[in-house]
């Protein structure tokens, strides 16, 4: 099987972020996928993205995932709802809750949920785990862009 | 004048933050300082750390420069107000709103204000700004790891 991950699915001027952009080859190209009704993003971090502790995640990281991952869940919730193409989700705010240090060197599941699809904003739920341990949680306020967005 | 930024005050042990830790080889090394009854960090991203679209930062990013600043900043009004040594800040939970993309390649300002100093709780209010644009604003509650922390 050939599945292929969200962001692969995002037309190539949307693909260059450094978190999950395909076209970024300097970046983490996190990839998510359908997992029943939720959504699956699983990533191991290499040990330089330490935090101030090393064999720890830093902060920043763990938001980065959850957010990335949110991204593209609501991409994804957008285009099985609607029967239709979407373009590609900004995030308008992000919240995490940190419940416990999240490791280096293995492997992380970032899980979403989709809570809410209005119009162009999709709300999404997020969840972070090592090894079946929750590690954060949090949710994300998405918003697709314009189909016809000019760049300015 | 060589003021020392909070980061370079931390204790060796923690400064390993891919972040802000001036022991991590590979990092970012953010720096902050006091700025009169607030704190600033400045930091110009590399083009590599785009968004979907390359010449604006990836939203974790972004979230990463709040959080590190945030507690940067939690650490110093902790330093100050108790007139004792704080060990080292790590974050609860981040809310990020996002306002408007933020540039690479441009040198960002991140801006921290203290809210709240409870025990060892700090609430900084923060925000990030591009050439006095505001890109992005927020709040992080962050806690002190207690002094005799044993390591598990």
């Amino acid at each position: 099987m050939t599945e292929l991950a969200f962001q692969d699915q995002y037309a190539d001027e949307y693909a260059h972020c450094y978190g999950c952009g395909r076209l970024n080859e300097d970046g983490m190209k996190l990839k998510s996928y359908w997992d029943g009704e939720e959504t699956v993003c699983r990533f191991t971090a290499d040990p330089k993205f330490s935090g101030g502790y090393p064999g720890f995640l830093y902060g920043g990281m763990i938001a980065s995932l959850m957010d990335c991952h949110g991204a593209a869940t609501a991409w994804a919730a957008k285009a099985r709802t609607v029967q239709q193409e979407a373009t590609r989700f900004v995030t308008a705010s992000l919240k995490v809750d940190f419940r416990a240090p999240a490791p280096t060197n293995v492997e992380l599941e970032v899980r979403g949920k989709i809570n809410e699809i209005k119009g162009r904003k999709v709300v999404v739920d997020l969840t972070l785990s090592a090894a079946g341990k929750l590690c954060a949680e949090g949710s994300a306020v998405m918003v697709e862009i314009p189909i016809n967005r000019q760049e300015g």
